[in-house]
């Protein structure tokens, strides 16, 4: 858990978050060779204006930049952490072009996933898959009623979650206003381990508009933007934004969520990120167009200058590129976006006609995360594989 | 409470709800003194034929009516019980002209209770009021998703409710489908203590369509009509049908109500009946245009034709018709329709600015359920008014 870092306290001076590009004079000004040797600490520069630096600098490989972050993220305890996403629904009032879930796809079967429901998921995810941390998900929705019974719904299975005894819940459930973190916010306590991710998907205002202005809730990027502001100001640390890569132009994203990142930090939040690239989903050839060696450029970019954040990785990549990025990263979440899909000694649904999108890897998350652990990285929130899940050269019936 | 009453298992013959009118033959072929004699056992004509030729026969007084309602209801043991409204939102997205919490209504300031004000109100209601039946109502909303999180809402605060000692809890949330009855029906047992209310408010459908007609989710007679069928399907029995006295003429009205109530009743329900007349409203000069005369024969004559059913009985009249109506009824239920309006030791708030409708009598409800008791009159779900409310010489301050 990140809760050893030590952060100042909230600050309420810079109190909403705007995030704009960087001056190029700064970033030529950078030396980036330096940087790399002795980490951000020793520059006076934004982390942005870094990382903006590194991204351009063709001198200096993607290897060598891997390399340095991880050296500077291995030190952090626990390595990793883990959560398992859980969709509570795939309905959605937003008209996002590059998701399954947008109101306006007749396609998608639609799900709501009752009390009994989510409580027999939980229960999965604890005893069969024996994990501790989980990702409550749902649509976002429009008009006043709807977006406060959803925070109310949401904030009940967190507190259902906690006290079923999981350490970390994450809930992503769209932008939020102060009335909606009231409604979520009354179940739990600020200092319970509970995480807001509203990932922006893009920082590039024009972007925004094409991929999310369709109509719906989530067309106002700064309602979006200022949702973990006001998560702050009610008095919560936990927070988790991200982009959707392949949206926008790499820099731009790159410049811009690391900005946001130290504005959050500055305030005194503890800071998880995301970067998930674009993967195919129901009637969508989504692709996001960005190789995996840029790709691993831009988390290993992320990593190296937010060194006391950590990168959110996901079963969306293939397990190649797990095993390429997971030493740049802080948790790595196994999973399925399919609603309420997990079942009891089996694998996880990941049905095109109910899920958001389809993911790459669909092994059963305690699966993978037994593998990850058979090398030598210690999991938190993982109590280990059921031994059904044990190799058979392990069980003994081979020999 | 009224499972004494040893009604037939569920029917699956008639399993929906077809209101109609009755045969003026019919009608007149009833020997009304006979009937109010005799009780409607002593008659083959159905109670809603029964109860027209009651209503038509001007050489029956009012008075006389009443007396024998009267008898006939008295024997109910307990003669009356109590629940008291709580309003947990006034948020709707139905159009129904007499109603202040309309969706298109600007004037109305909409509200929201949280967990915590819905705990803080169920407090007061069973500490500082003394009660131990409640009413939570909403409005209805449009769409899959707002409706599935309602009834979850609701079902929540149905098991908090009876989980803090509550015997009796009515919801009021519109009509409902299947899938929402599974929603909220998950928090509770089929047999424990909670009754569906869903007034049709009128069953004339051409009145239907002039007052609840204008768009939104009651705009379907036909939906709203079949939600008791629903509820019974899935294995329910507490029903609570009503109509909104004022909307249409009254013979039409009182004969398809006692029609639906048989109908519920053959279908093994235990079923509760409402008859509120229309009242003032933010900018709205409700009237029923009903006289008291006629709405009391009404009252009187449902009581008589359905000694099985209780009559619902609220404060929305004054305590002068409340004292002439309530040997008729078997539900007293006190209190306001103001969201989350209860304070400990004060009277309930009735805004205008934020209420669904402005009621008669505004004393708290441990003050009028005393006085009801103080009469000899027994009141199930009452335990008392807490000393506070007890008179000044019965506090010894008078003497």
């Amino acid at each position: 858990m990140n809760q050893e870092i030590n952060l100042p306290p909230a600050q309420i001076g810079t109190r909403y978050s705007t995030i704009e590009g960087v001056d190029d004079d700064d970033v030529r000004a950078i030396e980036t060779r330096v940087v790399l040797e002795q980490g951000v600490e020793g520059s006076s520069a934004p982390p942005e204006v870094i990382a903006c630096a590194l991204m351009r600098d063709g001198s200096i490989s993607t290897a060598e930049l891997m390399q340095a972050a991880k050296e500077r993220v291995v030190i952090r305890e626990p390595r990793l952490h883990t959560f398992v996403p859980l969709y509570t629904t795939n309905h959605c009032d937003s008209e996002c072009k590059m998701c399954a879930m947008r109101k306006s796809n007749d396609k998608l079967k639609r799900k709501f996933a009752t009390k009994l429901e989510i409580e027999e998921q939980l229960r999965i995810l604890y005893e069969s898959e024996g994990v501790r941390g989980v990702g409550l998900l749902t649509g976002e929705y429009e008009g006043t009623f709807s977006r406060l019974a959803n925070a109310f719904r949401v904030g009940w299975a967190t507190r259902t979650a906690l006290d079923m005894g999981f350490e970390r819940v994450y809930f992503n459930i769209g932008s939020m206003q102060p009335d909606e973190i009231q409604a979520l916010g009354e179940w739990i306590e600020p200092d319970e381990p509970v995480t807001m991710c509203v990932f922006q998907e893009t920082y590039d205002r024009q972007k925004y508009v094409r991929f999310m202005g369709g109509g719906g809730p989530k067309t106002d990027y700064d309602q979006r933007l200022r949702s973990f502001d006001h998560w702050i100001d009610a008095g919560f640390r936990y927070v988790n934004p991200g982009v959707l890569v392949g949206l926008s132009d790499e820099e731009t994203e790159l410049v811009r969520l690391v900005s946001h990142v130290s504005h959050l930090a500055r305030r005194g939040a503890i800071v998880d990120v995301s970067l998930p690239r674009l993967r195919p989903a129901q009637g969508l050839r989504n692709a996001s167009g960005v190789p995996d060696d840029k790709y691993l450029r831009m988390l290993a970019i992320v990593a190296f200058v937010c060194p006391d954040q950590r990168l959110v990785f996901t079963t969306r990549e293939s397990a190649e590129v797990q095993e390429r990025a997971i030493d740049l990263c802080g948790v790595f979440s196994p999973g399925s976006p399919d609603v309420a899909p997990y079942r009891r000694g089996g694998r996880a649904q990941n049905d095109e006609e109910t899920s958001q999108f389809l993911v790459a890897d669909l092994r059963r998350p305690s699966e993978i995360l037994s593998a990850l652990e058979a090398t030598g990285r210690e999991v938190a929130h993982f109590v280990g594989a059921p031994e059904e899940w044990a190799a058979p050269a392990e069980r003994g019936e081979v020999a």
